[in-house]
């Protein structure tokens, strides 16, 4: 700890009192890595504001003393983009103890979170007014309203809804400078200037510390209907996503599952057992849901896919019977990537195409990096209605214990390649942090990297905001 | 002209041919006037690229002259914000010459749509392959893509659908360092970093050039229904809008219109009669639709309004018989300001504050300022589900000619305070253009405008980027 560092706790420590600053190395140990047990940091302090006024005198003081601060929530991101450096420089902000929801109203459809809040607390919240906040993923009892707005998360329902950019109606920062920008108004229209909501959205912590979120909230799902089909390619899944929504607007998960997939998690998942009779190349998952109680959405969808069987476009289905049998159906595409893990080495990227060429890419791709490295296994599985796969590439049975170290780069620059040739997002919901920060660099374009470096030179000229972070 | 100013054009002439530069007083004289004929400027040439190359090209000369550029649409906007300096120091670009629409699917529900396509042409193109581009507004024959997006414009759609900023699907745009930010790949996720394309919807050109933009489009109506209802207070009018959208997806547009401003309608427009008998003190049009054909839009309409007088939510409504009675009621709505025009001399102001809010705002507003400037007649009609009203004064009848000189700015400044006092926007869909960068820049939170001029200084160091808009 430096002599700097150690004036700024004590600091910290008179306005935020003994909860708001923790100095113990037991109590921060579990905060210094990140979920995927990636990245390992350390940190001489983490400091717990309570209240923005009280974020907003920390990042004050990090300004005085030029003393770079690392924003956490749940520290369940996938790209380490809230684990502090190695050296020690930085010291951790949680957010945790910010962790109030303001108001939550029916009527004007907006809660107004604080950055602490843990998104299954939204979920339970909204629930108790009618409503919902249609956003999830698998850390939901961990993740916190300000990181999955710093992150611009995603999920299994942003098909309808979209990802966290517009599920936001505004937001309170504390910016770089310790001034606080108040943008909870909740104003359906406001053309004053550049939206600095949208331009935190997304960015990481590294232009400021998101503390609380005005956010959508749609009315409470009356019903919904799950099915699993099997398709002969993922160009027959995206001919059936387009043959849904040209039929309806009730259309909220679709998953694609390669027979690979399902066949892992059949091995490895205790329990669970085959939607369909016989072998298929591909599969889908289906949701559908309605808010409206007098819509029989079961009979809708399961009339959709015997229409889409006639069609040739499907070759066979089956609709959940009951909310149990619609469990076991997402468990299964919940537990691909356990299972993968149970087989062995996997390399995972979260990337996305256009919508229209991700059948193609999926096949292609997986063809490229199979011939280049003799072996491995690569597929796409996930949210295809939005153009966004989870392509991962199996070690071979033979390959050594080395060889993540070994392959794991050329692979990854080759998917990330492959993926920048097709016009896609190397990142597609996962954000950039630390680990997708060299591939970023190496492969975005000149102009788009000067422009993000002096934005971030702009409102962060002392570079106190999550350092190492997201900017090339 | 200048010499550096008489450099430049003669490079452009050579790059872009006779029809890109324009030098011809008379040919530029219409654009330098902004369409409220409140601003004029001069400018020694108007530059027309017809391609994203040549807009590179120009705006590279103008960095490297250091001459400034001021990009143009239709030229419809309502806070000049597309008109140049009186100096004659910069050069009018207009983008109207890139009018291709590049590409359109209803598979994809995406359009890829230059600059310079006016709104009309989106629509009927949008039309043709059975899908709808849902945001218009007045100007919608004139008005462009570039122009509505660097606005992120609004109208009379947004309940439903957003303003622009919701329904962009990414953008491509000429930065100030002349590099061409490539943003039209459709990805429907992608986390790479900030995100140029929210900075520069709503940025009024000051930070780059848009030159395409990426557009989502919806399932095209089936079936529309308009209907007229009386109510007793605003209050009454917002629980209207409650009550329906707790009963259905459908309403699409939901405008206020006070009985005064019916009263001038019926005064000053020829053609036009009162919806419902009696007189009412407040009136709203409500319009729903639905893009599935098997619905009986007319008859929910009718049903839920029924139910609503019943609850004592309306005093009276009627439901448009036919098309012809729909325009009927919407031509009284959109000939508001008409009327207040030929009545005499009248303030407005585009204004927002939260939804739930704004029903007392406009009661007590308008007590408050006619109070305080014996005389003058203040309401607020228009947009209530958005919390977006125009809320206008009126010049009393024995006011003189020089009311508007003697009183215009004390009138603003007292809304613009009440507003602000409010927790709402001073610009709700206008932008600040020239016309409200006093304004702005006396009421915006000093953290904010440090944010606005370093991100402006950080991306156009040369100030070279319609100089003298929305950055106060």
């Amino acid at each position: 700890m430096t002599d700097v560092q150690a004036q700024l706790i004590e600091q910290a420590r008179q306005k935020l009192g003994p909860k708001g600053v923790m100095t113990d190395a037991n109590e921060i140990e579990p905060w210094l890595t990140d979920w995927r047990g990636r990245a390992h940091g350390t940190a001489p302090a983490m400091l717990a504001p309570a209240s923005t006024e009280e974020v907003a005198f920390v990042v004050g003081l990090a300004a005085e003393h030029g003393v770079p601060l690392v924003p956490q929530g749940g520290n369940t991101g996938m790209s380490a983009g809230a684990t502090p450096p190695a050296d020690g420089s930085a010291l951790l902000l949680s957010m945790r103890r910010m962790n109030r929801i303001r108001s939550i109203s029916a009527g004007d459809r907006l809660a107004v979170a604080e950055a602490g809040v843990v998104l299954a607390a939204l979920h339970d919240a909204a629930h108790e007014v009618g409503m919902r906040f249609p956003l999830t993923l698998g850390s939901r009892g961990s993740c916190t309203i300000g990181g999955l707005t710093s992150t611009n998360a995603g999920g299994t329902q942003v098909l309808k809804f979209g990802t966290m950019r517009a599920l936001v109606a505004g937001l309170e920062a504390v910016l770089p400078d310790g001034s606080v920008h108040h943008g909870l108004s909740g104003l359906k229209k406001d053309n004053r200037g550049y939206s600095l909501d949208q331009l935190l959205i997304g960015a990481e912590g590294t232009l400021g510390v998101i503390t609380a979120v005005a956010l959508k909230l749609v009315p409470a799902v009356a019903a919904r209907a799950v099915a699993w089909a099997a398709v002969e390619t993922p160009q027959r899944a995206l001919d059936l996503l387009r043959f849904l929504e040209a039929r309806t607007g009730s259309i909220e998960g679709f998953e694609l599952v390669p027979g690979d997939s399902l066949a892992l998690v059949l091995k490895h998942i205790p329990g669970t057992r085959s939607p369909l009779a016989g072998s298929h190349p591909w599969h889908v998952l289906v949701e559908a849901t309605t808010s409206d109680g007098t819509i029989e959405i079961g009979a809708e969808l399961e009339r959709l896919l015997a229409s889409a069987l006639e069609d040739g476009i499907i070759v066979d289905a089956v609709l959940a019977a009951s909310e149990t049998h619609a469990e076991a159906l997402w468990k299964i595409r919940d537990s691909i990537s356990e299972a993968e893990r149970t087989e062995g080495q996997t390399l995972a990227h979260d990337i996305s195409v256009a919508v229209t060429d991700m059948p193609r890419f999926i096949v292609e791709a997986a063809a490229t990096v199979e011939a280049a490295f003799p072996g491995v296994v690569a597929s796409g599985f996930g949210h295809l209605g939005d153009g966004n796969i989870h392509f991962h590439v199996r070690a071979g049975s033979h390959a050594g214990l080395d060889w993540y170290e070994r392959e794991g780069a050329a692979i990854t620059r080759m998917v990330d390649d492959l993926v920048t040739e097709a016009g896609g997002s190397i990142s597609a919901e996962h954000g950039i942090g630390q680990l997708k920060r060299d591939e970023f660099a190496r492969l975005a374009p000149p102009g788009r990297v000067h422009a993000l470096r002096a934005i971030k030179q702009a409102l962060d000229p002392l570079g106190i905001m999550n350092p190492g972070k997201l900017v090339p």
